[in-house]
């Protein structure tokens, strides 16, 4: 179940309802209290720490294999660097319904704080190279260069991972113009929400965090009255 | 506005209520229709015909700069291929409030329909050629094929644009294996949606429509358990 960016204003009616039928909610801590107005007694409510994600799918899966009706919860979208994709691996030989609840993903929270960046074609691509090696991501990072992609970056920047966000922000400087619009939003659609718009020249990493993500206009996207824009069109 | 894929259970509470506090709500025809259950008496409902974007967004900021309370909305997200752009665009110089309401976008539904394939780095592409040139779309196409990304096509097939679409698996095919996944969602997300799950080898265009989105997997993506699944990492 994707729960949305953060507060339950940007939640769907289908997330609120998997997890308000559900008989055991399972999640990532935060992510649990994202929803915490939706729980009540008798369900069970499994709070989990961060980083556990193989163990979490199990559990949803064994649970629902015991006939219990799961709401295995993520920010954001499920599908999008989230939780779906290993819990439909792990339930693949196993007699469970998957439901799939989709959900506004960190990108368009993101984009819809600062304007309209992604008003034309865009990509994600993720800088944790945790599970995945540098040099794929350096590929991806020259073709959305290549293709003149808006880009949005997840996992830009965490303790211990920082000199990532920069390269790539180098890669894609060497392909735009210095004044290219980049939207810095930490805690898109959650309470606290910050917005910093600056350029491709004078963006500073160091304002980045965990709960950040990073838009980077292509060469159509522009400033319009204070708001990031991508338009629709080249010719419009 | 973005209103979601279709039915009121993908919809935001944000969006729900910028509707039923609007004292005027414009949008095209079907989009008015995917939100008739939060109109009310007292509103103005402005039901425009296809195409007539500018339109549509020029009354938009009009009302809104007569000092009234405006819901422009669209299906998806109000900022990927629809109208928020174009809205902050022409209100630049009026001085008039403007709050962009993200939604869960067609790319999201559709792949929650599907499974998980969205669950690494992705992209979108529209295959519309009526505001921007065919070559900087595929240019687009080669890098991302290039890139690895998943591929989500919008606007992939309308009467008489028929060629685009074969075009652009062409370009995909040649960087990819004849059995990459593909997925095929008409009404994502609305009453009567449809999917077909097939490959780049046995894709048929011809099924594709105006409402469908069509999901092109990367060199990690695959079946599992007749859902399409992209891992989140290439070493999990």
């Amino acid at each position: 179940v994707g729960l949305g960016p953060g507060t339950a204003e940007h939640r769907t009616a289908a997330a609120a309802r998997a997890v308000s039928e559900a008989e055991v909610v399972i999640g990532y801590g935060p992510y649990v209290e994202q929803c915490a107005d939706l729980l009540h007694e008798g369900q069970e409510v499994v709070r989990s720490p961060i980083g556990d994600e193989v163990v979490r799918a199990k559990q949803a899966v064994a649970e629902a294999a015991a006939g219990r009706r799961v709401a295995l919860v993520c920010s954001g979208d499920s599908g999008v660097y989230a939780m779906a994709s290993i819990a439909l691996e792990l339930a693949e030989d196993v007699d469970i319904e998957v439901e799939v609840v989709p959900g506004v993903t960190a990108a368009l929270a993101a984009a819809a704080a600062v304007g309209a960046p992604l008003g034309h074609d865009h990509c994600s691509i993720s800088l944790s190279d945790l599970l995945t090696p540098w040099d794929a991501i350096e590929r991806r990072l020259r073709a959305a260069a290549e293709g003149d992609f808006v880009v949005t970056l997840y996992n830009p920047r965490s303790r211990g991972r920082d000199w990532q966000l920069p390269a790539a922000t180098t890669i894609l400087s060497q392909a735009r113009p210095a004044d290219t619009p980049v939207a810095v939003v930490t805690d898109a659609g959650r309470r606290g929400q910050e917005t910093v718009l600056t350029t491709l020249a004078e963006f500073d990493p160091g304002i980045v965090g965990m709960t950040t993500c990073v838009v980077i206009g292509s060469s159509a996207t522009r400033m319009v009255g204070g708001r990031m824009v991508t338009p629709r069109g080249y010719q419009s």
